[in-house]
Order: C-alpha cells, then structure tokens, then sequence
C-alpha cells in the first residue's frame, strides 16, 4: 500500500489529500494537523466576528470524524510535525497535549504548513487582548475577547485584506476603531489612487485611518490587559481595549527547510510546475510554497486560499501518480469594505516597476449598468507594457458586480493578452446587466492610446 | 476635405462615425439614418414597457443638434439612402416625408444599415396591436397601444431575448402572457435543458409557455384590431388585444446587394478584418455584416449591439485612415428574466455539432457565494472539443452575479484555452464575492474528467 502524508490540513493539504485519495482509493493518506481543526475557512473569520456566521462550525467544512467518514481520509489534529528525515522517507510527529512523539514513514509527502502573521517587534505584542488571525482557533480567541472584556475601541495594526474586514466587523459590533498603517498608504496590493478609495469608504463609516505612522509599543493595564497603542511618531496614545495586528504574513518553512528543501529567492519552498521540491518524494503547495507568477515570470508569494487549493489540486494529482502541471496565477484578489468591493489582479504600478517593465496605466470612471438602472460608479484602472502593449495588471474599487469584472482582466492576463485585443473582448451586455461597453472595456481601450 | 458617409445612425454607424471624427476632426462625417432617431438603445424598450424608463429620451443617447454640437458630425433622419453608385462613390437619398431625392458624393462610405425583425408569413401579421422591436418608434407605438387600448392580455410570438424580456414588461403591467414558441424551447440561444430553467422562471411568473406550437392566424375583430391568435395545432385560439413577435432578424443588405457588394455564406455582407466590403471605399460593420466566429473560425451572425459597436469603432478608425483588424466576437449574450439572469458564449451543443465538433459537456448546479452569504445556486454548463481538450462555450442560468462569469468564459474563448487550463484560471475569491472555487472553475474541472 502506498502511503501518502500531508502535512497542514488546510486548504491546500485537504484539497491534495482528497483529490490523491478520489483518484487512487488505494491510497492511503493521513493528514498531520498542528491544530485542533481542519478544513476551515479562516476568510470567514471576520463574518463570525461580525455575528454574520453564528457558530464557528459554519466554517468548518470537515472535522476529523467526517473527513474519514465521507473520504476515508485519516486526519490527526494537535500533531505537528517537528522533523522531516527525507532521506529514510520518515516524519517525527509531536503531539501538542502529551509532547509524545512518533515516526512516520511515507512513500510521498507533501508540505502544506502554510503561512503565519507576522507579529510586530514591538513591546507589547503579545499583550492580553492584542491579536492576529491565521488559524480558526484566533476567531474563538477574539470572540471571547469581545463578550467578556466588552471593548469599545479596537486599533487595528496594518491594513491588508483580513484588517480591512476585521475593521468592518469591528464596527458592526458597535467598537470605535482607528487603524494605524507604517505606509503611506493601507492596502498595498493597490496602487495609492486607488487604495485612497478605500481609505475613504473607512472614513465614510467612521474608521479613523492614520497612515505613515509606526507603533512604538503597546501598553498594557495594570491587569496586564491591552491599554492603548503608542506611536512613535508625534508621541500619539491611541486608546484600545482590542488590537488587531495584520502587518502581513511569512510563509511556513522551517521544517521543510531543516530537512534540506530548498528555498526560492522568496523565501517560500521552491517547487517545479508539478509541484516537486528538490527531495525525492517530497512535494509542496499552499502558502508555503513559491507560485510561479504568470505576469512578471517570477517566483512569487501570492498568500491566498484560492492559489493554495488550485496547487493542492495539482499536488493530490501527482501524488496519485499522474503527471498534472500547476500553471501558475496572477494575484487576483478582491475585498468588500463596507459599501465597496476592491479587487486587484496581475501586477500594480510599483510591481510593474519593480520587476523591470516600462508600465504605462490608465483610470477611467466608469458607470456599471445602464443609467436607468441605477449603477454606481466604478474605478477601473489598468496597466500595460509600453512597448509590446500587453496586460500587465488590473485594479477596480466599486461595486460588487463591477468589481467582479476583476477575472475577465485575470483571464486576460493568463492568455497573455494585449490591451488593444482585450479591449475587444466579448463581453455580454444587457441593460440590467452591464454596460454597453462594459468599464473594463472602456479602460482598456483608454490605455490603448497611451501606447 | 475627405468625405465620410454613413448609412444608419446606431450602435454600428454612431460609433464608427464618432470614432472617425474623434481620430481626424478635418473628415467631414455625414450620417443618414431613415428613422427620425438616431443613436438610441434598443435594448432599453422592454424597461420603456414596464415603465422603469420614463420618456423614451431617456434612451436616446444623442439627437442630431447635439451630436452637432458636441461631436462636430452631421445626422441627417428621415433619410433614406435608396442607391448606391460605388463605381462613381455616390450616393441616392430619399427624404422620408418629401420623397424628394438628392445625390451625395463620399470618398469612404460605411453601411451599418442593421437588420430588421423577420414577420411571420401568416394572415393577420400586420394587424393593429400586431408588433416587432427594432426602431425606438417601435417602443412608442406599443406604448400607445398599452395606454389607449388597455389591452388585458398580450400573446408573445418567439421567444427570443427580446421577446423575454418584453414577456417580463407586459407582466409588470399586468397583463395576462402568453408565449407561443414553434421550437421544441424557447430562447434557442441555449441548449434545450438550460432554456427549460428560463421556461420555468417565466412559468413560475404566470406566463403561460407554449412550445412546439405554430402560428396558423392572426385574427382580427369588426374594427380592424388584433382579437385573437390562433394556433395550426389542435385548433386552439387564444385571445390577445396584444401580440408581439419576436421570430428572429434578418440583416437590412439591400441597399448594399443592389450595388454589387458580396453578401457571405449567411446572408449578411461579407467584410474582410478591416471592415471592408469588395468595392472600393465602402465598409460595413454592425448587424448588417458577418462577423468571424472565433470558436468556429466561420463567418457568423451575432445581432447584437455590443458586437455591433466595436465593429463600428473599428471601422471608424479605418474610415480615419488607420489601419486597425477587428479580431472577431465568441457570440456573448445575457438576459435577466424576472429574478434570473441566463448568458451564454461560444457555440451550444447543437451549433458545436453543427459546425462539424465532436464536443462533450458537463453541466453543475453550484451556489455562487459562501453559504452564510445565501447565495443562490446557478447551472453552469461548459462544451469542449473532445479530442482537443478546447473550450468550445459556456452557458449560465442563475443570480446575476453568477450569470456575469460568462464573461470569464467568453475572455477564455477568445484565448483559445483548453479546458484544463481553463479550470487553473486564477479567479477572486472573498466570501461576499463569490466561492473558493468559482462555479466556472468547478464546471471545468468537471468536463476536464470527460475528455
């Protein structure tokens, strides 16, 4: 009997673990999870937050009792992995509660640890009622916070895509809420203009946003609770009963690491098309490993749970012994702040810059719907190479529906399209549906004059 | 002074003519339209019907005085260009109201001169109350019908887009529908177990659906207007003080033929990627000419306005000198009736087979958006070419936003992407905005098991 191992039970170590075991029931494969839950979906923590999502098991698509029930897939919660000896094709399990260890043989292996926030080097950061969001277990934590200690003022630390929403569940529950970012802008995946958009939707639902402001330490009460955050800049005390830090995310790499996978020149697991470190046997995917970026060519981070299950899909295929290729991604994000939805895909202006294009962009303003039916207005930016006058990267801040004209852009760019054959695509129209000239369209055939 | 005519004032001919003008302002741009309006929205005369656009100028993007002041181009209505003398690049007006004619010199003419609705060849077809769309006259002349006669019941003939949506308009006034259709389903767009989702929505609204039932009469009472339409099969006669007919369109290439341009395979003008008819100086663009398929490779007809528009920019830009190629157009559609909305791209299963595919499909009922976000299910249904692996078309019955992915798909399409490739497209995901695995992605990966 083959006997596969994954490490990480998330997304994607569970995708890879059920799709070997779909395509091989032979198999036999055993998921290694450091925590007491698996197959969760930690993008809904700031829903359960909010009171949208009502109980945490919402969240949970599969607990070990069903996993094996439904797919007969073996999963080991509060078991980490400490030591991988890749060599002997063998893994040292600790289990968390007892600190009992065992060794594991596999005949393939595949590393899904992930990633972990990063955590301020600041006094404080590890205060009572200070916290971070990557496992299922910081939703409790953060719940329990709130009912017992009854905050009325949150600060959150960074602004990346879980702050942002973290900052709207923070004001659903009634908090005040300041949110201090080191840059000058929040949100970096976007572009400043288009980032300022955002920045003015918090504003609009009353969160203060302070930009270009770094965190001295964080101050505690005398029952060493969370008292305030502390700016270095202008001597400034933000008062807080909650903080949020989301100050971004390093990829999970030490055990693959000590056992000589090898790293890329991100700091993720460098992996081949088929998802393969350097040792034998041993595979990687998820935000522990590199993915290749089809815009820039590059080795890149792309900390998402929907690159992480399509590579997992892709590793569970070869771990089955077929022969399948990951072909990469593009970045695409989106998130709904309040009253708008930004998404981004490709490479934005500094990016483009970053990885040595001669990047030319344009903005328009553009409305979604016919005026009849009332749309709202939508920003549409995108960015090309000057030269060859292919799509580089697209950005959008408005409306849910036009924000979501965000994958046509994606799909664009994975054909390696130009702007002046993007902007004539296909795309459907009728008066409750779009445009006419759908504002992705009309973007594009903006830039195309820049050319 | 260059001469620029255009023959017809809407989506083809407005464009091209503001495009040309826009690129070269010393051209002198004339438009002749036969209507006595030029430059208005179609589409939007089901919404004029029920009543959510209030005054028909609401849908009338520019009148001859402004599209003067504002765009230096000259729209002459009720102009009826009844001749065509390529060889001395001269043309032969008739004023609609005088009869009067005149000739007019041109040194590059576009002929954008549409189509018209295909009338039934059936007694009663012109009948008082008896209708077609496809002038924005046509939105007033209904409108009349509906406040002076107050008709109760209205018999829709075809079930096209417009016809749907007309259905959706007369039910919002609140009378009493019925669709009579001679095929097998109705909006023949989509293949048949998708258009049955579309007859249950419509069923579900109170409109009566007939199917596989042809017209024999249309009967008329003592003064003339329409009582009644009755049916070849089983005698049934059903009463209406309305009838709309919506069989289909015919490109408008009389006026074109008469002069010696080619027609195509299908009936319409036959252009070359620069627009280009066979005579020398005379384009076409719009509904009136074929547009090359980009699934099929073949000439096609795809009566829509969005096509119809980028042929015109594109023409328009060569009208100007330049030097630019219309890539062609995947046949990309999309129609809310009642509360779905229902888009197809590509080639149905029939067309595929038609146009000589071995294709196989796979259709999958998915929700659009994490559970706790309540997202209705959608169907999705992808073909692809077996051998080959190439996506051939998609089709979406479901919520509008799930509907808006086809665009997704008609952008994969006209990359030519495999099914494999298809499923790896790098697409957003936030649990407001859609799932983890976008129902495209899921609908890929499933047909990529059947190939």
């Amino acid at each position: 009997m083959t006997r596969i191992l994954v490490v990480g039970g998330n997304a994607a170590g569970m995708t890879a673990a059920s799709r070997a075991k779909r395509l091989d029931p032979s198999l036999e494969v055993t998921i290694l999870e450091a925590s007491s839950r698996i197959a969760y979906s930690i993008c809904g923590l700031p829903y359960f937050l909010s009171g949208l999502v009502r109980d945490l098991s919402e969240l949970e698509l599969f607990t070990p009792e069903s996993l094996m029930n439904e797919r007969g897939i073996e999963a080991r919660v509060q078991c980490r992995v400490v030591e991988l000896q890749a060599s002997q094709r063998k893994i040292v399990v600790e289990h968390v509660r007892s600190g009992q260890r065992d060794t594991l043989g596999y005949d393939k292996l595949l590393v899904a640890t992930g990633y972990r926030p990063i955590t301020p080097d600041v006094v404080g950061a590890h205060l009572n009622g200070v916290f971070t969001a990557s496992r299922l277990g910081d939703a409790d934590a953060i719940a329990s916070w709130l009912s017992s200690k009854r905050p009325r003022r949150a600060v959150l630390v960074g602004g990346g895509y879980v702050g942002l929403e973290v900052a709207e569940a923070m004001v659903a529950r009634g908090l005040s809420v300041t949110l201090v970012e080191a840059a000058t802008q929040i949100f970096s995946t976007l572009d400043p203009d288009m980032a300022k958009l955002v920045e003015d939707e918090l504003s609009l639902h009353g969160v203060q946003v302070m930009t270009n402001r770094h965190v001295r330490r964080i101050a505690a009460k005398g029952d060493g609770d969370v008292d305030a955050v502390e700016l270095s800049t202008g001597s400034l005390r933000i008062p807080a009963e909650l903080v949020f830090v989301d100050v971004g995310v390093v990829p999970s790499v030490e055990l693959a690491e000590n056992a000589g996978v090898e790293l890329g020149p991100t700091g993720a697991i460098q992996v081949n098309d088929r998802l393969e470190t350097n040792l034998p046997g041993v595979y990687a995917a998820g935000n522990c490993a590199e993915t290749h970026h089809l815009v820039s060519g590059r080795p890149s981070l792309i900390p998402l749970g929907t690159v992480a299950a399509k590579q997992g899909r892709i590793a569970g295929e070869n771990l089955a012994g077929r022969h399948s290729r990951f072909i990469g991604a593009v970045g695409t994000s989106i998130v709904k702040v309040f009253d708008i939805v930004a998404a981004k895909t490709g490479l934005n202006l500094r990016e483009a810059e970053r990885d040595g294009f001669s990047a030319v962009e344009s903005k328009i303003l553009a409305p979604a719907r016919a005026h009849y039916f009332g749309g709202a207005p939508a920003s549409v930016k995108v960015i090309a190479e000057r030269d060859s006058g292919r799509l580089l990267g697209a950005q959008i801040v408005g409306s849910a529906e036009a924000a979501a004209v965000i994958d046509v852009a994606a799909t664009a760019l994975t054909a390696g399209m130009t702007v002046r054959d993007a902007a004539q695509l296909d795309l459907a129209y009728a008066p409750p549906a779009g445009a006419l000239w759908n504002p992705l369209l009309v973007a594009m055939n903006t830039l195309a004059r820049e050319l």
